[in-house]
């Protein structure tokens, strides 16, 4: 068994999903990784993984509008407003969804269904740069 | 170490928590697993993996009419209803629960606590057959 | 490669987040691992796992906040009641947010974010004796 590892960087520009599947599986080509598992870790507390539908577009439409219904800015109880109104929501957002994934490699590529996508969730408004980190323990 | 993989299929009536704990240690038992991590992944966007109460079936009521009041049908800002009613609910649904799950073996079978199950989480109105990737790593 | 494992045993005084951070980099350092995969497996259905911000107080305010308004006490369509009023919230909650975590091991610590903590979510009011299991596959 061997171990790999990088990191992925994205450049957020403000709130949505961000798709990193093709990053992904470039790395598992790069390494020449057949068969094994695919571990993420987002070392932010703003910002979050999240797997879902990647051939409609709309869908993610809906995703992004639910996270704004279910975790609002500006209710009276926030007490974290320090750093922004968009702050306190964005740690509920990333409670609620991924900060580690672990995904299965077959034959040289993430085993993602059809319609499935990776992607990292901004949860501020600003742009930011983020990083995940990727590890593969690659079996044969 | 070893690694093992086989997938298991789950046939779905509709909406509802299906139980896949014994299916999984079946496996570990056929492998000859002692000891090891057992890894999940549901390559679905309207199913997801749920590990929560086995025992009394009336707290898998309140999960379920739980989704059903987070993440109802028919809002009126969903712009994703080519595919159903019940589709973008059950995007937001598989967001908020697990794509992927690892758990610990020991003694032959998954560390699970007294009162746990994993489940499948069938977020669609329909039957559907639904696939779950299950890896092992052994590491006597 | 090697596999360490151990249990880590928190005493929880009811609701609220009870870091262990420094328990599973003090476990980390007494293997002597540098480099691999950290997992976390909490075996209980009304306490659950969470990665968020461990620099300001006030943000974990809100996330625990944010569980009572988003899955509160005493809703009418609540069947599991047997075991009290705050057993049905805790299972919601639960499903949530995470009953498993994979964190990366660098340079012989979690490679955790700046403002990352690691936490046990304690969801029923009264105190628990709660086990998290930890595992650690180290690479080198």
């Amino acid at each position: 068994m061997r171990f790999h590892k990088t990191n992925l960087t994205v450049y957020t520009q403000g709130r949505g999903f961000y798709e990193i599947t093709p990053e992904i599986n470039t790395s598992i080509q790069n390494w020449g990784v057949v068969e094994g598992m695919t571990y993420l870790f987002i070392p932010h507390t703003s910002a979050s993984l999240v797997i879902n539908e990647s051939y409609d577009a709309t869908a993610r439409c809906d995703l992004e509008a639910y996270l704004d219904h279910i975790a609002p800015e500006g209710e009276s109880w926030y007490v974290h407003t320090l750093e922004g109104r968009d702050d306190s929501p964005a740690h509920l957002r990333t409670m609620l969804t991924a900060t580690s994934l672990t995904i299965p490699v077959d034959a040289g590529r993430l085993s993602l269904g059809t319609w499935q996508g990776v992607y990292l969730a901004e949860h501020r408004r600003r742009a930011h740069r983020r990083e995940i980190l990727l590890r593969v323990l690659s079996v044969e």
